[in-house]
């Protein structure tokens, strides 16, 4: 690595209610690391949570890229400041897979290159709602196989209210409570409101965001692992939001808006919210490196 | 209607593979369609196939116009030439709705408006994906309920090849070979390439149409009713088509080429059409008014 630098990568928000597994934005709240080489792995995390020992995702990452070139991993000291939330739907995981990519790319002085970083964390998250976003930040649809992101535009003026609750909900937890089969008009349901994300960003028409947002292949069956989002959500609509959904596989709610409903979307997820937190954040960029 | 004029709505192919009943786009041939006020219903109709009788798609497209202006449909004697192939995926049905609903907004002065027109007709069909192209031309993003429709670029320089075999699909048979159940892994599969579409439309990254076009929820259910069609789009695509994908609810299979790759996927198409025709099309405009 080329002097100092550390590396920041953001929080984001998976599946936007509609596009399962295949839409996500990124928040400005970034995971922040540090690295360099060592006699041996070492791991420092600082932040939300307690994340310990040298099997962590940051460096499972970094060696998945260093593979992916056909490097040898060398051992590397990791030192992480993590502010995103953990197992809250805000894309934690994904931050510190995403880190580690991007650490490979650097110590191979850019061989992997954005585009490369995005297709082995999509390959190692097999889904790529979290990890687009990760890489080039704002609102991207993507897939995963084959690895495909298209950045979708940023309006101008809009924000997220989280509500993020006190309470953990592990991923496979959220995996387990999803059905095999679905009825073929709930999938119609979604496929035409996912459609309408990046029909509406680029248009400019925000307002079919309010249906772009509204899903029947996840949300309805999580539901018994986060009581009262699915109220919070129409409650968040209600007072003004131009979108809201679950974050990723939960429990935190998100809601868009405009700058003038701030505060009444932030009043009306407080309940959902309880002994949690509410977070106000604009959307982030893609992973980037500022040197100190 | 003040003077005479004639009527022009485009033939539309729905689903555009990943988007079942919400993705559809407009072709540049038309339904062409001249009414006036009479004692009593008359059609004479002249094109494509037969069709007879005062109960047909444009005279019910009227009705149910005049009846959302609250308006009494007056007697019409309503002449139509229709190029457009009956029963093939080409939106046969969907033009003479609209151009139905069309005359209830000339006879009432404009009245409905072109998003009035969308609504009547959207809510006549149940499913957008015809209607919506044969509203607004080119590519379009739609629900019928609530109604919205988010028209797409138009990509330079495209057409559409199609291979239309002789034999009809009756769009209630190719209905009633879908399942009432999917995998939720076909309707991510779906959902995905479905987002993708806008997306790429938008972006102008047309490579990535070649995954948008893929569908697992309707297109291999109806292989049966359409021997060969699966086979025919692989060939399109290998042949160099940005997109291919059954029309609608077939048989009718079409590919999205740039100029320089049409007389390529022609030929690939070739074996697909059989004894039935090959169009080459442009992208359409949506329904319009000419002076006669």
């Amino acid at each position: 690595m080329e002097g100092k630098a550390r590396l920041y990568v953001p929080a984001t928000l998976a599946n936007l209610g509609s596009g399962f597994d295949a839409l996500g934005v990124a928040l400005d709240l970034y995971l922040e690391v540090e690295a360099e080489p060592a006699g041996e792995d070492a791991f420092h995390y600082e932040g939300e949570g307690r994340v310990e020992g040298t099997d962590n995702l940051v460096h499972q990452g970094y060696r998945a890229g260093m593979r992916a070139l056909g490097l040898c991993p060398e051992p590397l000291r990791i030192r992480t400041f993590n502010p995103i939330p953990l197992a809250r739907g805000m894309g934690s995981s994904s931050a510190a897979l995403v880190a580690g990519v991007a650490l490979a790319d650097r110590f191979s002085r850019g061989r992997l290159g954005r585009d490369g970083v995005f297709r082995v964390a999509a390959g190692l998250e097999g889904h790529p709602d979290n990890v687009a976003p990760a890489v080039y930040g704002g609102f991207v649809a993507a897939l995963a196989d084959p690895p495909l992101a298209i950045p979708l535009p940023r309006p101008e003026g809009v924000r997220f209210v989280l509500a993020v609750p006190p309470y953990e909900v592990p991923t496979p937890l959220a995996r387990a409570a999803l059905p095999e089969r679905v009825s073929l008009k709930d999938a119609v349901f979604n496929l035409a409101r996912s459609a309408l994300w990046p029909a509406a960003l680029f248009s400019g028409r925000l307002s079919a965001l309010r249906e772009a947002c509204r899903d029947r292949l996840h949300q309805p069956y999580r539901a018994g692992l986060m009581p009262g989002a699915s109220e919070a959500i129409d409650r968040a609509l209600e007072a003004g939001a131009l979108a809201a959904f679950v974050g990723g596989a939960g429990p935190a709610v998100a809601a868009l808006v405009e700058e003038a409903h701030t505060l009444a979307v932030v009043q009306a997820l407080e309940a959902y919210r309880g002994e949690g937190r509410t977070l106000v954040l604009g959307l982030g960029e893609g992973y980037f490196w500022k040197e100190t």
